[in-house]
């Protein structure tokens, strides 16, 4: 039980817990420069997974993978103003090769649009070309001074999608097919109910026409931003003089998305679903599914054969599992399978043997079941779908009890510091109202509501009193 | 037939068909930054396939994948000397953010070792933790001064894998085994023959001891380093303390490996297997295997029904496939289909079909055959294979016409001119003499053999008559 011991309690400081269980859940290491990190297998298999999924979900949409490069010359970076102004602080900037100085500076990606607009250039001639749906999977580098470990590290990995239409009407559609994509990548795989809403003109991305975000509540009751999709309109094709000859012959612009996903969301697993034993692996995208611990194995032959056999048969119907083999005790082995959150565990020891049967252990519930041997892969099996199911349910009820409507900013400031999700009556223009609202709250605006929720048609705004049809999404975020 | 001729005749200048072909070929758009390039879909795609296939391949020898930081701070990389003055005049080196200077430079990683050392470190504790085998797919950056697509970019993709082991034993067959890997990787995937050797001292890898090679001739004779695999001994753990508890709890510094293969294995496919058409894909990595084009199908419904119909056949049995849909003429499809160098195409006109027939035509003869449709998925499935042993017996057969021996530097000299690869006896203790022949040859030392290929037990060295059992590959390189 040493282990759970260097878990700080969740309730007691929930960035510390946060730390504790990446550390033990051995999830990362820290890099030699500030914000970077090294993810170890039982993160990197995670993105892996995520990878493999999403990759299907986004070629069924049309999308091809590209790559490209690293690098972008200050010069073609500058060109769309808004996009540089946004991104100039966080730029790790290239100076030097060697020891020789370099003409221009270059900066590392935080992002494609403008290498994405010159491929675009290169590629589009008439409305035979449209539409192209690209996407790729990089690294990409933002340099902010405050770090933490996949939520805001200085690079992080991510798929980042491109798209060039032929008229505004497509571009905007495909934009929102994107996120509600999401939405379900959410759901369907990470286990997380999330809130799907468009981003106010404060909040929006450097260069776009209008952002669609998904906001994921974590344990502490903060939003995550959990995945973008940007309609960019011709800001970009404009600029960089993208253009096709529609069907009459004429030069036309073309029409933009971008839409990107990123290791954040291993943050918003372990935020969203871990507890005070550590990581709640989802089971779609964990790495290792089952972990097999064999008790007495020393004194048994039996039970090597049998855990074996499970291996073997968990294997052959893609049920990645393994046996823990190093030389720890049964307990330090199942509490180390806590902390890294594998959904489930199989205690195999001779007792349990001798009546053709194993002990099952849930990683979300710690319900124990003995299981009959020749029944095993159909417990596991069913087994993994409850435990996401129960996953899923729970993030649910989470985000339907601590979403909460308010229509005075009193109220507002008193829910805000109980860490709520507070919805409220805001007039649309509300740039200044929102950077008062953070300066005197903490709480920023994840996005302007689209569902009526609350069913609620129109209200007073909480800071003009003026009577506004806009909902607004406010919350202490990472 | 106005595509081909935008490719330049292969005999007329080879550098000139190779960029002509990976442009038409719609493999690369050229970067913002000098030697950086985009991976479009005809490109990436291979890259996908041969990371699909690879990382199966590692996984069943116990590598786990994991994500480095792509930064490396001066410091931490000057640790190991030779192996920071090997990199030093090619590191893109990052001093500001935004406008702040920062207070140490920091380096775009050109390759990791120093990296994994630190994960090392932190990971190994007993002979129980060893041996560790990890792999990462990553870009890397090296600032050559020359730059060629694939074969030499500023930025590239590609694989490391460093291991750990308790035993210089363990990983010296480890690098051994790796190498043989990859030999076995471009014969079963790449389809091409490559010669297997150590580097000499002045060729290998700044910090290993031992650097192992697979060597590939292009099709104008030069040599391509197409993977290698280093021992690094101790070099590393001794200077960033990676070090474990062996059976006696003696403390101990552990026995590393590291190997790769890069996008450089793209221009190996595009120099080892295109012609005067263009590209020619190995069908086991081609991202389209199999190309539909439809003749008249604007005047008959039933041509467009029977190729929907192959192309859910094909696509049901996992080989990718598309129809062009583009509106060009069947002729220009044709071209573009051998320029990209897809495997097979199929062409579904009026007339064969009236036959229950297709025509089908494989790229790397151009043969032609008229195919039953009730046939079509075997005699696919057939080709594909006929294909990819047709390409490999070509390049085994054109590596052993094109290597030769000799113990002359005179005779030497001329098999030089005449783009051969040149085995010759040399003193081992070569590194001034590999100058003398780079310098007057522009040749260099490819690897030290370690087949006795030509059955030739000791002979003169070329360069100082001394008898030498020590046998050298010299070719012009990329």
């Amino acid at each position: 039980m040493k282990l759970i011991n260097q878990i700080t309690p969740i309730e007691e400081d929930f960035a510390k817990w946060y730390v504790d269980v990446i550390i033990n859940g051995n999830l990362i290491e820290y890099g030699p420069v500030k914000g970077t990190m090294i993810f170890k297998p039982n993160s990197y298999g995670i993105w892996e997974n995520i990878t493999k999924v999403f990759n299907e979900i986004i070629k069924k949409k049309g999308a091809q993978n590209v790559y490209l490069p690293l690098f972008i010359p200050k010069s073609l970076i500058s060109k769309e103003k808004d996009h540089v102004e946004g991104f100039a602080p966080e730029l790790a900037t290239i100076t030097k090769v060697g020891d020789k100085k370099l003409n221009e500076d270059i900066y590392v990606r935080p992002t494609s649009e403008v290498l994405f607009a010159q491929l675009f250039k290169s590629e589009i001639n008439s409305y035979n070309d449209l539409p192209k749906i690209y996407n790729q999977w990089s690294n990409v580098v933002r340099w902010e001074t405050t770090t933490n470990p996949f939520l805001r590290s200085t690079e992080f990995l991510w798929q980042e999608g491109h798209t060039s239409h032929s008229n505004a009407e497509e571009a905007i559609q495909f934009t929102e097919d994107m996120i509600q994509t999401y939405q379900k990548f959410y759901k369907n795989y990470l286990a997380l109910d999330v809130i799907c809403g468009k981003k106010t003109e404060k909040e929006k991305f450097a260069g776009a026409d209008t952002t669609w975000t998904i906001e994921a509540m974590m344990k502490d009751g903060r939003a995550l931003q959990a995945a973008t999709s940007h309609y960019l309109g011709q800001n970009f094709s404009k600029m960089f003089d993208v253009s096709f000859k529609d069907q009459s012959n004429k030069l036309v612009n073309v029409y933009q998305t971008s839409w990107g996903l990123s290791t954040r969301s291993i943050g918003a697993i372990i935020m969203g679903h871990g507890d005070n034993r550590g990581i709640v692996m989802p089971p779609r995208i964990a790495p290792i599914k089952v972990i097999l611990i064999e008790v007495l194995a020393n004194k048994n032959e039996k039970v090597k054969e049998i855990s074996k056999q499970i291996l073997e048969l968990l294997q052959n119907n893609n049920i990645s599992s393994k046996i823990d083999n190093s030389n720890k005790s049964v307990g330090f082995k199942a509490s180390q399978s806590e902390i890294e959150g594998i959904p489930i565990r199989i205690e195999i020891g001779p007792k349990e043997i001798e009546k053709n049967e194993v002990l099952v252990i849930r990683r979300d519930t710690l319900e124990k079941y003995p299981v009959q041997i020749s029944n095993i892969l159909l417990f596991v099996n069913n087994l993994l779908e409850e435990i996401h199911n129960n996953l899923y349910k729970n993030s649910q009820k989470r985000l339907k009890e601590n979403l909460v409507y308010c229509n005075s900013y009193e109220e507002f400031k008193k829910l805000i510091k109980q860490q709520k999700f507070v919805v409220v009556p805001i007039v649309k223009d509300s740039f200044k109202w929102e950077e008062k609202i953070k300066e005197e709250t903490l709480a920023t605006s994840r996005c302007i509501l689209v569902s009526n929720i609350f069913n609620i048609k129109e209200d007073k705004c909480i800071m003009t009193n003026e009577v506004t049809n806009n909902f607004v999404l406010f919350a202490k975020s990472y």
